[in-house]
């Protein structure tokens, strides 16, 4: 089988044993990225998506608006093809020497740091946090305090501190947000977010 | 709070909540970073470790050999400072050139060239599957066939079609391995493993 041919026959099996869901179809097609990249079906329960959410996405999307990541494998993870076709990047500023610097000189951490470093790029973008809780926390004080405006939020971040808090800060707010309820996500689990934003947005 | 310190707090969670396990301490180690990196608990009941699987890891990393993954996430999420004092390297191949040249012309998939690519590479090294199934039942062809020989292999493809099986036929085996039982998996879990193992390594 290709690797198409696997996708396809993978969704099919997804359907057959999620059964009858809560979801639209363009929020299924995002759940049901996520259980495909995580064989999880846990999500089903715990996915919370903002009504305005997907559109958000897709319109920056298709606008060749930036995609912001926390985390380097998280930007690996995201499709180019469709990325290229959008005119649209996906940029992590983890490393960049300068955040290294200004970490070290502010006393934030580097994942906090990185978000500061990307307000001028994530105007009207998409901001991905698919593992670090300080990073989505950060991100929500600057949307409150009116310096950062991302269009769409995908909250993600996975572990066993503030990993859940962050994320049920975020799903409280009315900012456009793709989430989820407890301690699961991670760096692929976002990746798979956007990527089916992505295949969405080469869609009617 | 600091990386390090929410980490160590991480751990401290962990460590409660798992209570009485099965595992060696350096098993428990991989464990516990593969239950930080999904937040998942089921990994304590469906991991598997051949039992020479750590001491070959920890050789070939002491000894500097290379890392192989199939996917650039695993890639990219693997700790580059413990690579660096081991004078190791981490090496993915599936966007090589070369790669999609061959794959096209054999009617391999991309993920199984990539196997016969790193052929003279993984020599005593450690492969790292976290994604593809295509990847790992290639891999177990060779290695039957005396063609590869990788110190060990962490497989861990995760998916509905051939992930459980592919996995199934690795633990058969006698050869060096860390994998788990079932569909769940990953590039970020398998890149978990392989840092566990590079902690491990610069400790005595």
């Amino acid at each position: 089988m290709k690797p198409d041919e696997i996708e396809a026959l993978s969704f099919k099996i997804i359907d057959e044993e999620a059964g009858e869901h809560r979801f639209s179809p363009h929020e299924w097609n995002i759940v049901r990225r996520m259980i495909h990249t995580s064989a999880d079906f846990e999500y089903m329960d715990t996915v919370r998506f903002h009504p305005k959410a997907i559109e958000a996405g897709l319109k920056a999307i298709r606008s060749g608006k930036a995609i912001i990541t926390d985390t380097e494998m998280a930007r690996v993870g995201i499709r180019k093809k469709e990325l290229e076709y959008f005119k649209s990047s996906v940029t992590c500023f983890i490393h960049a020497p300068s955040i290294v610097k200004s970490a070290g000189a502010s006393g934030m951490t580097r994942a906090q740091a990185a978000v500061d470093a990307a307000i001028p790029f994530m105007e009207n973008g998409i901001y991905v946090v698919g593992n670090a809780p300080t990073a989505l926390l950060r991100l929500l004080e600057l949307v409150k305090e009116g310096k950062a405006r991302p269009a769409l939020i995908i909250g993600l971040p996975v572990g066993f501190v503030n990993a859940a808090e962050s994320k049920a800060a975020l799903i409280e707010t009315d900012y456009p947000h793709i989430s989820n309820i407890g301690r699961k996500g991670g760096s692929n689990l976002a990746a798979g977010v956007v990527n089916a934003l992505l295949k969405m947005a080469t869609q009617k």
